[in-house]
């Protein structure tokens, strides 16, 4: 088999040993620099700083924007899944922390078609399973001004239209070529409902940078928009990408996923749980022993505590090269790595829950998050609809 | 070529000379029986009774559903298009004709997506078009009361939670061997949108018999969608079918169609531009002089101005013999029966005129073909959409 085919990353599948460089070849994308690491507002996120975002599509436009005060605009979406996991939620903290620093507008679609299309899970499931992810997606503490939160089926009355509009620019040989030979009819459709979310800020609020802050698998997405943008049939830029490498599972390196063997650490677990998940199940650099630890010292770069401190947790950049210099030579036991993490998710969860404990009934809560009247019709317009069409109740 | 191979009926595409009864072979479709067309209410429609409807499936719990008076309904929709020509209405007429004798429930999909998806057409474009077209909808003056008029994008909200639901049970390989390779996703989607129209009105008003009047080459659409009610996921009958062949087009046998190179009998045409029409136009199975008229005849097989009368127009069965007659043995002239046929079609198209220059705004004209909110909340919930899903409005 020839080197280029020793690992999959598609939408709907990450496999092998990820060669994120090469990654970016295949996929046409590009390294982020450092200048543009350099031009995000101050203090720079971990997961920008430290390259877990390490590549993009058309980064400085909006970067270009922060820095001019002009409309900017982030998307980063959720589907339904069963309880959230950590890894799940990182790229809607960033979203938040960047709407708070700049005033971007954040966008964030949930598709819970996409999850009928691809699992044989129940409507009904589904249903309380998007009531549950909301109530987390709630929690973060978005701007109500600044948000949008837009659900599939819920706001069908402006994603349909606009997804049959955009339909039409992306072939079937596209797709095919783009995800493989789709199971159903709904899974051929979603990339256009999915160019409906990446362009949605635009079509509300007039062309302007949009970026999508996302694991790298789901780059094929934001190129099939890019395309559908590129012909200039609308009045929108083709939206941007900041691209992610996969965070780690506590198994090991590798994408963090509710199915892998090694058990998540869900939005929902108490202090007790973190703790009892870390220390059992977070894969360790150090070595077998205490003895043998303290001698010859462990690895961080392997240590899933130390990789979930370094990526998200912990932002002081002193104190990593500290614990990283402890465990090296051997003086920061792995159990105690272990508890210094789990200590800092613990927090980060407590905060969380607390947040979400506060929240009112989903629907209330929801509805300073839900597009305007106004701004349906004005998105609906710019994608053809007249005014005159009776899709403009 | 195999002789099976010499014709082609899809539902975007017929071309050669049409065998209806091998195409039923092909389709796996029954012809209709002299029992079950003797079952429909008296008087019979001509369109069944001289086999324009010539086949069917599953036509008997629908006529069994007639004879109780339990409930029944009708699905004949529209795609946007240019003009409505008189082939356009025609099974809308036929729909209105059992409604006042049976009381039974009719669905009107209007498709404007489809129509995105087929043609280089303007979105606005294909507003306009709606507009117009439901307007001439309006005029066929449906009971209110037992009618529902659904447009895919302005009623997204049922229509696509719905279309989700069908999606996944259907492949992208039975829509590739049904329909051919699909030029966009959204054709490829199509198919669940119109499963959805076919099963809306069980879905609204619970499990009955449901007739679909459909030119043949539409059959496709109805066959994907009983495989979506055959699986016994949802609380729906089969729908069943009444397949017609094509009305003739002026310019000789085959399918009326806009794009035909003779002119349509258009909704909109006067009395004087119908004559017109039809004397220039309507290809005739008399002989080319008066003289040999006189003395060998016509055949009213092959006569348009015949068939139309035959097929629609003049439902009067000794009137019709009477005309054959006359014109096998010469003493009924080709030009006297185009001038027996443009005044019977002159005439219904003043009473169509007339009853839509009466009809209000079409926004208010069409509220009370609409679904109610109630209705659409049924809809949802019976495909699957709990009451506390957001979609529930």
């Amino acid at each position: 088999m020839p080197e280029e085919d020793d690992f999959t990353v598609t939408p709907y599948a990450v496999e092998g040993d990820i060669d994120y460089d090469r990654l970016l070849d295949r996929f046409g994308a590009d390294a982020l620099t450092e200048g543009q690491i350099a031009a995000f507002p101050d203090p720079v996120h971990p997961l920008v700083e430290r390259s877990v975002f390490y590549a993009e599509r058309d980064v400085e436009p909006f970067l270009d924007a922060v820095s001019e005060g002009s409309t900017h605009s982030i998307v980063t979406g959720r589907g339904p899944s069963g309880p959230l996991h950590i890894g799940h939620v990182v790229p809607l903290y960033f979203a938040k922390h960047l709407q708070d620093q700049t005033g971007a507008l954040v966008y964030i679609p949930f598709s819970d078609d996409e999850k009928s299309f691809l699992k044989d899970v129940s409507i009904e499931t589904i249903s309380d399973r998007s009531r549950e992810n909301l109530l987390d997606l709630l929690a973060i503490g978005f701007d109500p001004d600044r948000t949008r939160i837009v659900v599939d089926t819920a706001d069908a009355d402006v994603i349909y239209p606009l997804a049959v509009a955009f339909a039409r620019e992306i072939t079937q040989s596209t797709v095919d070529a783009t995800y493989g030979d789709p199971e159903n009819v709904g899974l051929s459709f979603y990339p256009a409902v999915q160019a409906t979310h990446l362009l949605l800020p635009q079509l509300v609020r007039g062309r302007h940078p949009t970026l999508v802050p996302i694991g790298i698998d789901q780059d094929p997405h934001v190129r099939v928009c890019r395309d559908v943008a590129a012909k200039q049939r609308y009045d929108v830029d083709k939206p941007g990408a900041l691209l992610s490498k996969f965070l780690p599972s506590l198994g090991g390196p590798g994408k963090m996923s509710s199915s892998d063997e090694a058990p998540s650490i869900l939005l929902s677990d108490d202090r007790e749980t973190v703790f009892e998940k870390i220390r059992t199940h977070a894969y360790s650099g150090g070595q077998s022993s205490v003895e043998a630890h303290r001698k010859q010292g462990g690895d961080p770069a392997v240590d899933v505590s130390y990789q979930l401190l370094y990526y998200f947790f912990e932002g002081n950049n002193e104190r990593m090269e500290q614990l990283a210099s402890e465990y090296r030579n051997g003086s920061l036991l792995s159990g105690e790595l272990k508890d210094i993490a789990a200590e800092k998710i613990a927090d980060f969860l407590d905060e969380h829950q607390q947040r979400r404990q506060q929240l009112g009934p989903l629907e209330d809560e929801l509805q300073q998050y839900r597009l305007t009247q106004l701004e349906r019709e004005t998105a609906r317009n710019r994608a053809g609809y007249p005014d005159n069409s009776l899709t403009q109740q």
